[in-house]
């Protein structure tokens, strides 16, 4: 079941300056940075009510960030739905006529399971289900 | 004083579409549908946590919604933040630097107080600023 907005994910070419904006512009704290070589990002994580802006920067040309802002330019990315139940979730989801990109969970950060939907199916948005450790419904 | 996503804006071409994978997909309930007439949207309000997804789909060919759907297709227009304080959160804004689109705040729905930001400042995120009545800063 879908609990919550875990994050916004906002592709970004610098993320010094995407920091300063965030701070300068809007007042908000960044609470860490932290490098994720499996997507190939920096990630500075900021905080907003019971969700946050993740702000992505690629950390290599094969980034699929680097493709995103080579022709979309910086600008929001994908939405993460938090869940208690990611495998689950995603095999509803397709049965609805959804079409994933991952069929099963795979490791995310931190011990997450994250799965992403294909945007096609989600009116032009990129949508992640993911679910935090300990989470999993009994 | 930013508290919270208020909500995240989605371009929607067809929101019966939409609001059938909102249901379907994620099992997540659509609580109301509502006319804009200011401007020219169609919106359907979907809570999730703290914050909302607000699907929109345009009324006229003039509409805002329709000029993104025309260059950009469906996908993430905008992203709203909670304050209690529009006016003074646009002026600290436009000090540190950012581009307004609106120099004060205009009426929103319901009674709130809204001003948008150019994305040109703000890592192309389009960011509206929103203040629910009766939640001003005393």
């Amino acid at each position: 079941m879908i609990k919550k907005v875990n994050h916004i994910g906002i592709a970004v070419s610098s993320l010094d300056a995407a920091m300063k904006i965030v701070k300068d512009v809007f007042g908000l704290e960044v609470t860490g940075v932290e490098e994720v070589p499996s997507q190939k990002v920096k990630v500075a994580f900021v905080p907003v009510g019971d969700t946050r802006l993740e702000l992505l920067e690629p950390t290599a040309e094969d980034s699929p960030i680097s493709k995103f802002l080579a022709t979309r330019g910086e600008g929001m990315h994908h939405i993460a739905l938090e869940t208690d139940d990611v495998a689950g979730d995603l095999r509803k989801a397709e049965e609805a006529g959804a079409r994933l990109i991952d069929k099963e969970p795979r490791e995310g950060a931190h011990g997450t399971k994250v799965g992403f939907l294909h945007p096609k199916s989600t009116f032009g948005v990129l949508m992640e289900l993911v679910e935090e450790p300990g989470e999993h419904k009994s």
